[in-house]
């Protein structure tokens, strides 16, 4: 089972009224997490094993853009604020022509004696598209490649 | 079909680098929509026919929390910034013992010629808790009545 | 004294832990606000009457932006979430080769028999840029004919 | 000269449309440092020098709070998104009865070879307020002491 593993800090300002990550702040998180497994950071020592887009997509000139186009989200518990990183875990439940399914559970910090508390699972279909005619294109070979050995079995939702 | 039409201002600020409204940006602008449909204002004036959540519910030394149990979303077309508010439209998917399954769609704003856009579709399963226990307790029988014509069949999600 | 009026609506999600409008929160009503009043919107209607930008300034092929170069805040009372807008009241504190000091009172709901309550006192200064050199650029005389009749006295910040 | 170095990761949603991290943005990276800076951690090991704020502040039971009375911040150049964090420095620039000006200044990141470029200095006045009666109350004196260290000349804000 292979999957990448990012930390991502929480802030203060997640929390909402009651006291807890706010329940769209969860959503904000896995957009962070998605960010850093995915993109090419400007420093190679500084990414995951699964970043394989540049600036060809979405950046300056690029004429390939990602676009989520559904998510879902699983609550399991409540998170509360923490100094230490959330260690949000990352696959792919299915690696499509065009789109691929991200899936997610998101952990209290790996670091400490204690088991680690699971507050999320999610996913999310991202798909490719092409700028110049705002259709789905095909997920290049690279992209493919770098992304096979993190295809796993996807989330089975337990409420739906 | 009886729904609940909230009007939901924008804010540029819930744009994202890529110039549309960003994709969990929606899901704060559905908070919003639940919140104004389902808590009672201030004014009586100026709330939703399903309001029915008052101080005894998250207020000061409330004993019941609601609390989302997960959320389901379908983005159909990118949202951009305008003045004029979206036309959240609720229902209820599903009323349960203890939770209720509540339904959108988000379509571009109601005033105007133009026939609307559907922008996107989702869900969010919300739970009754006590306070007091942490447990989930049943929707009690005046929130039941104020809810009952708003139950409408549940969103096929096309992409699941 | 001639102010522009702009109703700007609060969010259960601007609300932080501790049951208040985060001062955070507050800037990003400031920011709305100032869309409101300076930009021209889709609908004529729509606009206050010192919308000035349209896509000459950031929009497609645009040649022109605005940048914030400072913000100040002075915090009177906490402010509580409500379903009636806010009463964001701007005007034009100083108007400068480039650049323009924008002043907000940020007042309770203007609607209801109450005195209004003064939660906050801001400014921003705002510097026209031109986008080929990144260079501050004059404030267009139209810009300037319009914004005229809006200068007022800055604001004094009292704790400085 | 004493300050406290605060690393704070930037999020993608951090950015707005004109992809910048946003202005009011950047006051959320504040307050996340300032939290990290002041509040005392779950895990000691896990905090800076000047964290002094525990449970009887704004906890459970607390009878003390902190509030924000005003902030001021000077953007001097814009704030690309990178996955090294911010190098946020936080010193405090007077220390009063009850209350406290806290400063910023936010640089790039300070690993690598290049000399760290100043994005942003900020200011924020924070007061301490007893809960039961809503009024300012004296900062404890072991406050005092943590923080005497770093004391240090205020900013001069050059644009005022």
């Amino acid at each position: 089972m292979t999957r990448v593993h990012i930390p991502i800090h929480r802030r203060w300002g997640d929390l909402d009224a009651l006291g807890h990550v706010n329940n769209t702040s969860m959503l904000k998180l896995l957009e962070e997490a998605r960010l850093r497994a995915f993109w090419k950071s400007e420093d190679p020592a500084d990414q995951a094993p699964t970043a394989v887009f540049g600036n060809d997509v979405l950046g300056e000139g690029g004429t390939l853009a990602t676009l989520i186009a559904r998510q879902e989200i699983e609550y399991l518990a409540p998170v509360p604020y923490e100094h230490k990183p959330l260690d949000v875990q990352l696959w792919i439940g299915r690696l499509g022509g065009s789109s691929a399914e991200i899936c997610y559970e998101v952990y209290s910090p790996s670091t400490g004696p204690e088991a680690q508390t699971l507050y999320a699972r999610a996913s999310a279909v991202v798909v490719m598209v092409d700028t110049a005619t705002g259709r789905p294109t095909r997920l290049p070979e690279d992209v493919r490649e770098v992304w096979a050995p993190y295809v796993e079995e996807p989330i089975a939702f337990s409420r739906r």
